[in-house]
């Protein structure tokens, strides 16, 4: 998309000057001009998709294996991948990116909340039900 | 490993109940036991790594697109895929998972803390030299 920033990113449009770390025919690794931690990198697609049920399986196949790369190269000990999609989820970019987020100390990094709740059996059968449906 | 809760999911010893959602020749996916939202399912390799950047590529291109198709079918407009390596970083099951998590509302679904940080220019240079030297 000709006004995304990281398309021109991929495409190395605009001379937009980034950190890049890594990348493939279908994927791109820079550093997070705002990150929080160091060694903070995102990993994209280069094709231009808003979220990520909508990315190409070719993509998908090939962005993982970067990631990993580049996440050995990092080298961070304890470390999170996050995706996020939709504003409320904490999408800010409207271009699929990985963070890949190294967790160096309690304060740095990835603050995680884990609001988890047990369901029972018949709501998680119920569940399980709906999914399923959608899958067939 | 024998003694991994999720190997004895992927290998089915045990008879241990899980709420199975799909599942490839590398790849399984399974309701969240205890979700941070309806509908919080888990996508893992079969084979057991401890840590992202320990996982095979075949199994690791697998997995994406095993996610997509069942993200599709969790229907969630707002979520989040997360996987956590290390203690620090949340990782409590010591076999690498990949969570989708569906964000309905502020109250449900991952919490995010971001404490980002500005860096200099001079700093980014430094960490990206630091990480392109192990990538070469």
């Amino acid at each position: 998309m000709s006004d995304c920033i990281f398309c021109k990113f991929a495409k190395g449009t605009d001379n937009i000057p980034i950190h890049k770390v890594y990348e493939t025919d279908k994927t791109l690794a820079f550093l997070d001009i705002s990150p929080l931690a160091e060694g903070h990198v995102l990993v994209i697609p280069k094709e231009h998709y808003q979220f990520f049920h909508e990315v190409d399986d070719a993509s998908l196949a090939d962005l993982l294996p970067v990631a990993k790369k580049v996440a050995l190269a990092v080298g961070a000990e304890n470390y999170n991948l996050l995706q996020n999609n939709g504003t409320l989820a904490h999408q800010v970019v409207p271009h699929v990116h990985f963070h890949i987020i190294p967790k160096p100390d309690e304060k740095r990094g990835l603050g995680i909340g884990w609001p988890a709740k047990q369901r029972s059996p018949e709501e998680q059968a119920e569940t399980l039900k709906r999914i399923l449906a959608k899958l067939s």
